[in-house]
């Protein structure tokens, strides 16, 4: 038997002390953005350094100027191995769990139940975001420790407390310790399944552009009566700006904006329309049916490798009940733009707020903030590290994992990339059902249990 | 010496009388959009009941479900006289005072002041709206009565009590009481001189259709990083709707909207023409240059006799501080147009309502409401009241008063007309710096007393 296969058995013989261990963890209640929570934060942390320890690997709590960083680096005298030197990151704290009347138990009581269709779930404030997925991490390196006395590759673990208020001080303390943090690879368990049945590797994620633009035209509000027709109207200049920023097959209209924009590779681009996420599937949830991206393109391309332009929100003159018979002087408008690939924020940036200036009429002044810029993230798709993930985890869950990008942004992996020159792997085992950040979150006890079973096949894949 | 210099002399020597009245109803406080001063309101009803009966009128208190309505009709036994039968129209009740920090004396105390460049003024709350507008046709018409013991021609004079807070009783009374309230031609005290030396005579007032409209695309609010791309974004939606209300020329792009829009006849607009205001003079004090409306239209027209759309308010998504990445499931928007001529409210609406729903992307719906729908008034430029009223104001000014349309609606004006089948000739001696509705209302002591002049002039013209 393959020191693997032991592994593998140890993980499944010693499920319930795991359990224990995540339960434990779950009844911290490590709320980080409540000042009130600092010291269940700091007890959370303790946690996961005992854990840490147990691991064999040094461990201490790293101050920073909100709650502390948990690191725990291999012993000086471990030896390198074959494999990649990783870097595991993951959170200890969770969000607040109000409205508190929604939860069926307390948040921070954590227990196994069962949903009508005969899952078992953990149910408890973190269970799955992110203590249940660090923690299939932690364990599965626990069963190697037991079984084989060590880690089969060098690992360090970085788990932070600020994830859900912001990690305002996290791209300082990798900034400030890069030189420890630099790994050959990242590891993060912090995304989702393609479904119940269906790994995923995320492979991409997109980057973030966020202006803010406020349109001012007279100095002051005018009555629509006595000015309207020779007054400028800041919402209508507004609109229309807004109105030109999609073309009629829903291209972006910036000039310059799909600069650094790839076509996928002809083979992932087929193993994408094999998946054949159809609009209904996708959109059926939210009451809507018809994709809204670009016409020539997949749904799963519009939410996960195509860059997006989106009006987060728009606000000017009388909004309230009824009528006022204003012509306000100014409108503002939160425009984002998700970023993939190449494109290079700052030049998106310049090229939006060019686009709004050629387009202000005389009376007509425009001022921006910027709320955010963030690079696009993308694992090269011929990474080593990928393949050997994608075979593990295809021996656990006897099928090929989804790779495909998120839509969404995750800000230290594109400091990882930025900063320490580092890919990551993002492997999770979230359902979408989890509940993440509401009442009553759970963590299906297979993405648990299966979940340690894929970190261990992953790492002695990356080991060999 | 003719009735009419008696009748212009005794309202020369009779100035400190008239203002001694004036500023008894100008010391109550009849602010009606207040219940705490309903009895104030009472007792300025009370005090114009007292001047309607010194004009020798039947007087009364008229109950509405309001503050009443004070009605003085003709004695039954007073003849008719040569001229037509007279409705005049005002209010006794006043707008609230706050910020009464503002006020450099208290706002129902009033006094006579000086400004800088010699002109006398009357400050006090009222002063100009409506009180000493309203007061220098009741004026007029006492000194009238004492010269020659009988007004000169039969006047109904109707003064109501909640102008100020939307003259929401005023509709149904005017319905309940046609018989009674219609005569010739109605008159109202309640505009604008063109400039302190420049009477003049308001002959239209746009209508008003006040229309809201809600799209609702998802049925929840989305993330903007996991649907992004995919989701259909009811602002963008709107934006782009909005956008097209206008073409690049600024006309209105809705299907039939200028029907019943007739050009001005030939002498009218050479009249405008030649008052030649420039966008400087109407648009510089609100830090404005450029018209924006109709490019093939003086500013003048554009702001008086041309329809118009605007955007009233605009609201969506995330308005906050900083950056939300939501993609929200609703946007709404408050759009109304400025209505002339013949042009019917309800056919716009039902334009408007189809323009939006032609513009509907699948998975976007609509939900209208309306909040006002007037149509405009017009009168007549070859009514001999007109052109009487015409000859009385260059007698007393010494020169030809400006002949124009208002850009605003005085919803009576057009109820005169839809419920009464009534003209109405709308002269007032209001300036432009006369703080209506703010701190330091005032009226110029010239506006009074060759208010009152005109007043005289314009009935002895309209009897003759």
């Amino acid at each position: 038997m393959s020191s693997l296969e032991t592994v593998l058995e140890r993980i499944d013989s010693d499920l319930d002390k795991s359990l224990e261990r995540l339960f434990a963890f779950l009844r911290i209640p490590s709320i980080s953005t409540d000042p009130a929570y600092k010291d269940h934060c700091r007890a959370a942390a303790e946690y996961v350094a005992e854990n840490l320890s147990a691991l064999g690997l040094e461990t201490s709590l790293r101050p920073t100027a909100g709650h502390p960083v948990v690191l725990g680096k291999p012993p000086a005298d471990a030896g390198l191995g074959k494999g990649p030197k990783v870097l595991f990151y993951g959170h200890y704290d969770v969000q607040p769990v109000d409205p508190l009347e929604l939860w069926q138990t307390p948040p921070f009581e954590p227990r196994i139940a069962a949903l009508p269709d005969g899952r078992k779930i953990i149910v408890a404030r973190g269970a799955c975001d992110d203590k249940g997925q660090a923690m299939s991490f932690l364990e599965a390196c626990r069963a190697f420790k037991t079984v084989t006395g060590t880690l089969p590759l060098p690992v360090t673990v970085m788990i932070e407390g600020e994830e859900e208020c912001g990690s305002q001080h996290l791209f300082g303390f990798v900034k400030d310790n890069a030189a420890e943090l630099r790994q050959d690879l990242a590891l993060v368990c912090d995304t989702s399944m393609w479904d119940p049945q269906t790994p995923m590797i995320t492979t991409s994620l997109r980057g973030l552009l966020y202006e803010e633009v406020r349109l001012t035209c007279a100095d002051r509000d005018l009555h629509s009566g006595l000015f309207g027709g020779a007054a400028q109207n800041p919402i209508r200049v507004l609109a229309k700006i807004l109105a030109g920023l999609h073309d009629d097959n829903g291209r972006v209209t910036l000039p310059g904006f799909y600069d650094g924009v790839k076509d996928l590779p002809a083979d992932v681009k087929s193993e994408l329309a094999a998946i054949n996420l159809t609009a209904e599937e996708f959109l059926g949830p939210v009451g809507l049916r018809v994709p809204a991206g670009e016409k020539d393109r997949m749904v799963i391309e519009q939410i996960a490798t195509r860059p997006t332009a989106e009006i987060n929100g728009i606000v000017g003159g009388y909004t309230g009940e009824g009528a006022k018979t204003v012509i306000p002087a100014q409108a503002m408008a939160k425009v984002s733009f998700r970023l993939v690939g190449a494109q290079d924020p700052q030049k998106v940036r310049d090229a939006f707020r060019a686009f709004v200036r050629a387009r202000l009429p005389e009376d007509c002044r425009a001022e921006f903030s910027n709320f955010g810029m963030a690079p696009a993230f993308e694992l090269s798709f011929d990474s080593p590290a990928l393949s050997r993930t994608r075979a593990a985890l295809t021996a656990e869950w006897g099928k090929k994992p989804v790779t495909v990008g998120e839509g969404g942004s995750i800000p230290i992996v594109a400091d990882f990339k930025r900063l320490l020159g580092m890919d990551t792997i993002m492997v999770g085992f979230a359902n979408d059902d989890d509940r993440v950040h509401s009442p009553n979150e759970k963590f299906d006890l297979t993405s648990f249990h299966k979940g340690m079973r894929s970190w261990a096949r992953i790492l002695a894949a990356l080991a060999e």
